[in-house]
C-alpha cells in the first residue's frame, strides 16, 4: 500500500500525517492554560476542553491510522506539506473554541478563524471591534497563541518529538524564519530547536519582569503582571496583540520605550543572540552584516516618521522621538503595537510605514515579511551583476560577512521574493475584487496595505483596519483572503508554491 | 593623451562625447520641421532655429574636441554612457524653445525640461494645464519628440551613421527596450535598424492615413489630417502625449478603436512585426509566447475594468467595452492616452489601472515599463526554481518559445527588476518627502502612481496627475524626480545604474 502510494504519488502521505498528528497531539495540552483562565475567571471551560480535545484526538487519530513510525521518511517534499499543513490545521483548532463559547466579535467561523491564524501566525491583526469586551480566557488564548507561534510550534514540536531525529534539519531549517545558518548551534538538531526555545523563554520572563517591575515601582500604574505579560510575550513573538483597545498607548512612556527595546532585541536573529548572552560573542554581533542593515533601516525610518511629526507640529521632544521610533519599529519587525494613529499621520509616514511593511525584521527571528537577510543579499545581487554587465567576462561571487553565498540560496532568495511581490498583488487585486462585489468601500491604498500587512504578518494597515481600528468591516471572502496572506507570510509560500506544481507529486 | 585617460579611467571618454556629438549634430536637424509649422502659424521661428543651431553646435563642438574617429572604440561600458547621455542632452536641447518662446505653461527651465523628457521617452504626462492653448509650433514639437523618441533616436543614429558600424551591435541591444534577438533581422546591423525605422514609418504613415480617412469620409468630424497625424505618431511611439486636452475623448468611437489597435500593434516586437508584414510569418506570431501573455494581459485587464464599470452603473454595451478596452490597451502599453477620466473610477480600477503600469508592452516595442517578456521570464523562472525546492539534484533549463534561455539573460532579468522595484520605491518616498517638505498635498496613493507611471513611461497617473489633470501642482524638486523616473525608465536603468558602480570605472 505505502510502496504503491509512494509510487504513485511520489510524495509519502502517510509520514506526512504521521507527523502532523504528532504536533497536533500535544498542541492539544496547550488548551489547558486557557482552560485554566476561564476557571478562575468563572467563564465556561467546556469550549477550550473541547476544543483541546478535538486536537489531542485528531493527532491520536492521525497516528492510528499511520501507525508506524515513519519520520525518517521526512524528505524535502514531505517537509513543505508537513509545514503547510501544520500553519493551515492549528489555526482551525485554535479558532474552535471563538465559536463554541458563543463569543459574540467571533461567533462567525471565517472570523474566529481569522483571529486564531493571526493569533498563531504572530500577525496581529484583528476582526475584533471591542477587544477589551472579550472574555478573559479568550484574551489570554489570543497573546498565548501569539506567543506559541512566535517562536514556532514545529520548532517546539523538534524539541520535544524524538520522532523528529531525522527530518528535523530540514524542517528546521524550512521553518526558521529566512535563511540563515543552522552550524555550530546546538550539537544535535533537537539541541539547536531546545536552545532556542529556551533563550525564547528566558528572553519572554525577562521581559516580562523588567514591565511589571515598572508597575511595581509605581512608574506606569496601568501595567499590572497580567499586562507585563501579555505585551512581553506579543513583543517578543513579534505579533502585536493587546489586550488593550489603545495597544500600546495605554501605558507610560517607559512601558513604551521598554517595548520598543523588546521588539527591536526580538527583531535579531535569534542564532545571534544566543551566541552574545552565552558565549560573550558581543562584537560578532556589531559585526555582523544583518545587524547592521537592520538597524540603519530602524534609523532611518524613525528618522522620516520624526521629519513628518515634526513639520506637522502635532508632537514635540522626547514624544516625537519616540512616537517615530515606537511606529517604525512596530511596523518593520512586523510587531503592529501602536501608541498612536498612524492612519491620521502625513503621507511620508504612510508610504514610510508601507514599504516597512516589505522589510521586516532578521532571518531566524520571530518576525515575518520579507527579513532583512533578503534585503541585504537583493542589494549585494545587484551590486554583483551591474559589475557583470560593465565586465562581461569578470565572475563575481556575493558575499554575506566576508563568506561567499552559494549561487543555489541566491536563486532562492529571488524565488522568494517574487513570489512574495506576486501573492502580494494578487492579494490586493482579490480585496478590490471582492470589494467591488459586495459594495463595500475600500480605497485601493487600503487594499493594498491590508495585503501588504497580512502577507508580512505585520497585523494594522491603513484605513478602517489602522490600529486602532479593526478588520470587521471587510467581506467573509476579504476575511478569507486575508486569512490566505496571512498563512502563505508565515510558512514563507514556497511550502504552499510547490504543492501547486506538477513536479512536486511526481515519482 | 587618450592612452592615460584609458589607463586612468577605463572609459573611453573620448568615444563617447564624438558618439555623443555625432546623435546631437543630427538631432538639430529635427529643429526644421517646427521651425516650418511656426512660420506657417505665424509664430516666431527664432526659438527652434536657436535650439537647432545649440543641438547641431554642440555636436560639431564635441566632433572637434574628440577630432579622430573613435566610434570603433565602443565597448559595452561606453556604450552605456552613450545611452545615458544621450537621452539626458538630447531633452535640454529639447527644452529650450519652450523656455526661449516665453510658452507662459512651460517658462520655468525645470517645467520644459520635464516636457521635453516626457515627450522624447514617449512618456507623454504634462505640467501643462491647458494643453489647447500652447502655441501650434509647440503642439506640434511635442507630438515629433514622441515618435522620434519613440523608436529612437539611437536606432536612427545607428541607420544613419557609418560611424556606428562596429559599436552598433551592442547600443542597438541595450537600446531595443527589452530583451530581445537581433539575429536574422537584417544582413549588418545598420539594415537592422533602418529596418526598424522603416516599418515604424510605414506604420505611422499607414494609421495617420487610416485615422484622416475616417475624418474625410464624415465618421469622425473631428478627426484633421493634423490630429489623424498627431495622435498616429503618438500611439506608434506608445507616447500619449495629444494636442486635445480631452486627448481621445475628443473623437469619435470609431477613432478610438482605431486607436485601440493601432497602440496594440506598437505594443507588438518589431522584430515580429517585420516578419509578419515582410515574411507572411503570421503563424510565428500567434504561436509566439511573448505575444499570447501580451494579448492575455491584455484580455484580463480588460475584463476586470469591464466588471467595474458595467457594476457602477456609469457605462453601459458597447461604450463599457471601448471604455475598458482603450484604458486597459492605453495603460499597459505604456501610451497614457485617455477616453475616461479614470481616476473618478472605483478601487477594482485603480488598482488594475495601477498594476498595469507595472506590465508594459513587447520587448522591441516603442513601450516603457518592465515589459510582458520579462515578466514571462520571470513566471518561468519561478516555476522552475519551485521545481527545484522540491528536487534540489534536478537541473532544469528555462524556456522561451522552446528555446533555452541562458543564465545569464534570466539574471539580467531579475537585476532589471529589482532595480527597477527600488527605483520605483525610492521615486515615491522622495516625491512623499519633498510633497512634506513644501506643504503640498500629495496622498500617498498618489505619489505612488506617478512615480510608477513615470518610472513606466505611462504619462497619465493618479490625483491631480490623472489623465484629464496634469503634474502642474508639483513642486519643482517633485518634477525633477519625476524627470528622473522617465529617464531612468527610458535607459532601462542599468546603463546608468552602472555609472554608480566603482568598478565601472577601472580599467
Ligand atoms: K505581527
Ligand atoms: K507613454
Amino acid at each position: 500500500m505505502t510502496a504503491r502510494r509512494r509510487s504513485r504519488l511520489g510524495v509519502d502521505l502517510g509520514a506526512v500525517f504521521d507527523l502532523v498528528g504528532g504536533v497536533l497531539r500535544w498542541v492539544g495540552l496547550a488548551f489547558i492554560a486557557p482552560t485554566l483562565v476561564a476557571l478562575f475567571a468563572g467563564e465556561a471551560i467546556w469550549p477550550w476542553l473541547a476544543a483541546g480535545g478535538a486536537a489531542s484526538g485528531t493527532g491520536l487519530l492521525l497516528d492510528r491510522l499511520t501507525h508506524e513510525r515513519r519520520a525518517d521518511r521526512i524528505g524535502q517534499r514531505e517537509g513543505f506539506l508537513v509545514i503547510a499543513l501544520v500553519w493551515l490545521l492549528v489555526p482551525v483548532f485554535g479558532a474552535l473554541p471563538f465559536v463554541l463559547s458563543g463569543e459574540p466579535q467571533l461567533s462567525a467561523p471565517v472570523d474566529a478563524y481569522f483571529e486564531a491564524m493571526s493569533g498563531f501566525t504572530a500577525t496581529g491583526g484583528s476582526v475584533v471591534p471591542s477587544i477589551e469586551e472579550l472574555g478573559e480566557a479568550t484574551q489570554f488564548w489570543r497573546q498565548l497563541s501569539h506567543w506559541l507561534g512566535g517562536m514556532g510550534i514545529i520548532v517546539l514540536a523538534i524539541a520535544v518529538l524524538p520522532r523528529l531525529r531525522v527530518g528535523g534539519r530540514r524542517l528546521l531549517q524550512s521553518e526558521l524564519a529566512g535563511p540563515t545558518e543552522l552550524e555550530k548551534f546546538g550539537a544535535t538538531i533537537r539541541e539547536t530547536a531546545r536552545n532556542l526555545w529556551s533563550l525564547y523563554v528566558g528572553l519572554t520572563l525577562v521581559a516580562t519582569l523588567v514591565l511589571a517591575s515598572v508597575g511595581w515601582l509605581g512608574l506606569d500604574p496601568a501595567m499590572t503582571p497580567w499586562q507585563a505579560f501579555a505585551h512581553a510575550s506579543s513583543a517578543m513573538a513579534l505579533g502585536g496583540f493587546s489586550p488593550q483597545g489603545e495597544s500600546v498607548a495605554a501605558f507610560a512612556p517607559i512601558s513604551q520605550w521598554i517595548l520598543v527595546v523588546v521588539m527591536v532585541v526580538a527583531g535579531i536573529n535569534f542564532l545571534r543572540l544566543f551566541n552574545v548572552i552565552f558565549k560573550q560573542r558581543a562584537k560578532e554581533l556589531l559585526r555582523d552584516e544583518e545587524v547592521r542593515l537592520y538597524g540603519g533601516f530602524l534609523l532611518v525610518a524613525t528618522a522620516l516618521l520624526l521629519a513628518e511629526l515634526l513639520r506637522s507640529g502635532d508632537y514635540a521632544g522626547e514624544e516625537a522621538v519616540r512616537q517615530s521610533a515606537f511606529q517604525a519599529t512596530s511596523i518593520m519587525t512586523t510587531t503592529g503595537f501602536a501608541t498612536a494613529d498612524y492612519t491620521l499621520w502625513g503621507s511620508l509616514a504612510t508610504v514610510t510605514l508601507l514599504l516597512l511593511m516589505f522589510v521586516g525584521a532578521s532571518a531566524g527571528s520571530t518576525g515575518g515579511s520579507i527579513k532583512v537577510v533578503r534585503h541585504l543579499l537583493l542589494f549585494r545581487i545587484v551590486r554583483r551583476d551591474l559589475a557583470q554587465a560593465a565586465h562581461p567576462h569578470v565572475v563575481v561571487p556575493v558575499r554575506k560577512n566576508g563568506i561567499v553565498v552559494d549561487e543555489q540560496a541566491l536563486r532562492s532568495t529571488v524565488l522568494f521574493v517574487l513570489l512574495y511581490l506576486f501573492v502580494f498583488a494578487l492579494g490586493s487585486l482579490g480585496l478590490v475584487i471582492d470589494a467591488e462585489r459586495t459594495g463595500v468601500e475600500l480605497s485601493a491604498f487600503d487594499a493594498i496595505g491590508a495585503a501588504a500587512s497580512s502577507i508580512g504578518n505585520v497585523g494594522p494597515a491603513f484605513g478602517d483596519a489602522g490600529p486602532y481600528g479593526s478588520f470587521a468591516s471587510y467581506s467573509n471572502l476579504s476575511t478569507a483572503i486575508l486569512t490566505a496572506l496571512m498563512w502563505l507570510g508565515r510558512v514563507e509560500i514556497v511550502p504552499v508554491a510547490v504543492l501547486l506544481t506538477r513536479t512536486f507529486w511526481r515519482p
